[in-house]
C-alpha cells in the first residue's frame, strides 16, 4: 500500500513551495484582444532539473538553447512567450532566444544558463525584442501566479491545462505541479505541446530523470493529436527541494513521487486531448493483453490517431472494423481470432467473431464526452493507453485559413 | 536514348493481347442505383505473375486466398468484387474467398490455384455467396471488356482509373495495362488500393519481380490518402507473353518495359491521389539531394500526408513552416540552413532563409487542381516523389457518416 496522494483544489504550477510566476504583454499574440503573451516561471532556490524536447530534426530556437542550458541538469527559470514560435528563423532566431534567457535572467539575478526558453506561435517570423524586452523588465512575479501563466501560454486553447498533486512523505508536504498548453494555434500554424512542470520534493538527480522518462512514456508520449509534431514541443520539470524531505531515491517515496508526476502528466495529456483542434470528444484507447509494453503502446496510439476512427467517433459511428484495421497495422503482434473489443462495456468483437450489439447502445458510448475504447490481444499481460480525439469539420475550418 | 513509349488512347487493362475481362451484378454494391460489383479478369494464356498486398497484420480473406494462390509465381485470372470486403469475417471469410476462386476456375477451365481474389467494400459481413456464384456464372468476358471491369471496381471513387502503355521491341508491339480503384468506400469505410495490371509482354519471372518491386516503391508506395491502411490492399500483374517476343532479362527492352509499367502505376497512383476522399487538388511533393532514395521518399511521404500541410493546401495558405516541420520530422538527414522549398517556381526558403515573395502567387499555385511541392535538402543526389490530395470538410462528412 503505496503513500495516499491528494489532489490540490486549483492546483497549478506554482502550487509547490518555493516557485513564483508572472506573465506581462508583449503585444504578439494577434488572437483576439490583447492578451498576455509573455510568462516566467522561477524557483527561488536552484532546481534539478530535466526535459524532454521535440524529436524533429529542425528544431525551433528556443528548444536548442533550452537543451544547451539543460545539459548540466539543473536550472531556475523558465521564460515563454506565445504568439511567435521562433521557428524557422535561422541565426537571428538562436540569438533571440538567447537574448530572451540572458533577460530573464540579469531581471532575477541568475546566470543565463539557469534560465530555460519556450516559445509558441507562428513558425518564420522573428520576435519582437523590443517588446519582449520590455515585457521581462515589468514582468512581476508572485507565489501566487501560476494561473497567469497558464493563461500566457495559451494560444488557441479554449481552456487553460494546470493541475497538482501532493502526498506527505516523512511528515513533510511534497507537491507536484504543472501547467500545459496543446492544441493551440496562433493564424492556423503548428500545435505546440508546451508543459511545465515543478516540484518542492528534494528528489536525487539520477531518480528524477529515471522517473520523468518513465512517465513520459505513459502521458505525453501516448498523446496524438493529428500526428504532427512542432518543432517547438517542449516538457521540462524543475525540482527544487523546499518541501526539505530527505532526497527521494527509492522506496514507498520514490513510488509516491512517480505516480504524483504520473497524475499531473496525464490529467495535464488528458485535457490536451479534450482541447484538441476542432475536438468534441477525448478517445481513451486501452489496448490490454500485448506480447510487450511497447506493442500495447503502440497499438493504442495507432488506434487513436486513425483519421478513420477518429472521424467515426465524430459521427457516433459504431465502426469497428476501423479500429481493427488500425490494430493489425499498427505492427504490435496481433491474431485475428483472440481479439476481443469493447466500447466501455459493449462486446463488439469477441475472439475475433463480430457479436451482435445495439447500435443505440453503442452510439450512446460514442456519444459521450469521453469515449473508451477498449481492446484485448490476449496474448500476453501487457498494457497500454492512449489519447487523442476525433476528427472535426472545424479541425479543417481552423487549419485551412490563411495566414494573413 | 531508350526505345520510344506511347499511351494507348483509351488504355486499359484489356490493352495488352490475350486478355479477356467482364462485369456483373451480385447486388452487393449498396451506393445509389444498382452497378455492377463483380468483375473476372482473364488471361487466354498462362502468365507468369507477381503482386503485393497490404502488410496489415489482420488481412482479408482474398488476400489470404490470393497470396497463397501466387505462391508458385503464375496465375491466369482475376475475380474481384466491391460491396463487401471480406475482412474481419473468420474462417466463413476464407471459405468464401476460396470458393470464389474456384466458381471462377469452373467458369473458365482453370484450377483454382490459378484464380486471384480482391474484394472491397464495408467490412466485417459476410459475401452473399449465391448471387456471387450466379454472377460469376452469368457474366461474359471480351476482349474490350477492361472498362466494365474499372466501372464494377470502384466504390465511391468519382471516375475511373485505367491507363496503357505500349512500345516496340525487336519488332513486336508490347503493352502494358492497368486498372485501380482508390479512395471510395461503401457506406465510410476504408480505403481499398486495388490495382491489377497486365502485360502482353514475354518476361522473365525473376526480371518481373524485381522490375515490379522497383516500380512499386516510387508509385504506390509513394501515394497518401490518410495514413490508414486496408486489409484489402493488393497490387497484381500477370504477363500473357501474346506478343511473342524474346522474353524480357535485360538490356533496353528491360530498360523500356520498367518504365511503361512506372508510367502506368505513376498515372494510376495520382489518379487515385486525385480522387481521394473528399479531395479538391492533387499535390505532388518531390524532394531532392538526399542523402538517400528511401530518406527522399520518407520525407517527400511526411510532407504528402501532413494533415496540416493537407488543410493548407486546401485553404490554399502559403504556411511554408508547415513543410518544413514535416521534413524536419521525417527521419530524412536534413539540416536546416541548407534547404530551399518552392512552390512550382517560387522560391520561399533558399538555404534556410525565408525570401519575400507574392502571397498571391503562391496563393494562385495553391489554388491548382495539381500542386507541385519542391524541396531540394541540399546533402546529396537522392530524389523522391510523393503524391496526395488536401484534406477537406468533405473528408470528415464521407466518413462520419453512420454505417447504417
Amino acid at each position: 500500500m503505496g503513500l495516499k496522494l491528494r489532489t490540490v483544489p486549483g492546483g497549478t504550477i506554482t502550487s509547490p513551495r518555493g516557485f513564483q510566476a508572472g506573465a506581462a504583454f508583449a503585444g504578439m499574440k494577434t488572437l483576439g484582444e490583447d492578451r498576455r503573451d509573455l510568462a516566467i516561471l522561477y524557483s527561488e532556490t536552484p532546481c534539478t532539473a530535466t526535459g524532454v524536447f521535440t524529436s524533429t530534426k529542425i528544431k525551433a530556437a528556443p528548444v536548442v538553447i533550452s537543451q544547451k542550458h539543460l545539459a548540466k541538469g539543473c536550472a531556475q527559470a523558465i521564460v515563454a512567450n506565445s504568439g511567435r514560435s521562433n521557428a524557422f528563423t535561422g541565426e537571428q532566431g538562436l540569438e533571440d532566444a538567447a537574448e530572451m534567457a540572458a533577460l530573464t535572467a540579469a531581471k532575477l539575478g541568475l546566470g543565463p544558463g539557469e534560465v530555460l526558453v519556450a516559445s509558441t506561435g507562428v513558425t518564420g517570423v522573428r520576435l519582437d525584442m523590443e517588446t519582449i524586452g520590455a515585457a521581462i523588465k515589468g514582468l512581476t512575479l508572485s507565489r501566487q501566479g501560476g494561473h497567469d501563466m497558464a493563461q500566457a501560454i495559451t494560444t488557441t486553447d479554449t481552456f487553460t491545462k494546470e493541475e497538482a498533486i501532493a502526498f506527505e512523505l516523512g511528515g513533510r508536504e511534497v507537491t507536484v505541479g504543472g501547467i500545459a498548453k496543446g492544441a493551440g494555434m496562433i493564424h492556423p500554424d503548428l500545435c505546440t505541446l508546451l508543459c511545465f512542470l515543478t516540484t518542492d520534493a528534494a528528489v536525487d538527480g539520477d531518480f528524477l530523470r529515471k522517473a520523468f522518462r518513465r512517465v513520459m512514456a505513459v502521458s505525453f508520449n501516448m498523446l496524438t493529436i493529428d500526428g504532427d509534431t512542432s518543432p517547438n514541443d517542449t516538457v521540462v520539470l524543475l525540482a527544487n527541494g523546499v518541501a526539505g524531505n530527505d532526497p527521494i531515491r527509492g522506496g514507498v517515496g520514490a513510488e509516491a513521487f512517480q505516480r504524483a508526476l504520473e497524475g499531473v502528466c496525464i490529467h495535464l495529456a488528458k485535457c490536451i486531448a479534450r482541447d484538441g483542434e476542432g475536438a468534441t470528444k477525448l478517445i481513451e484507447v486501452t489496448v490490454e493483453g500485448a506480447l510487450t509494453e511497447q506493442e500495447a503502446r503502440m497499438a493504442a496510439r495507432t488506434v487513436a490517431s486513425s483519421p478513420l476512427v477518429k472521424t467515426a467517433v465524430y459521427g457516433a459511428d459504431p465502426n469497428w472494423g476501423r479500429i481493427l484495421a488500425a490494430v493489425g497495422r499498427s505492427g504490435a503482434e496481433v491474431v485475428e481470432s483472440k481479439i476481443d473489443l469493447f466500447f466501455d462495456d459493449i462486446c463488439l468483437l469477441k475472439g475475433g467473431t463480430p457479436l451482435p450489439f445495439s447500435r443505440e447502445e453503442a452510439r450512446a458510448v460514442l456519444s459521450r464526452t469521453e469515449v473508451p475504447i477498449r481492446i484485448y490481444l490476449n496474448l500476453g499481460t501487457a498494457k497500454g493507453t492512449a489519447w487523442g480525439c476525433d476528427l472535426t469539420e472545424e479541425y479543417i475550418r481552423l487549419n485551412s485559413a490563411y495566414t494573413t
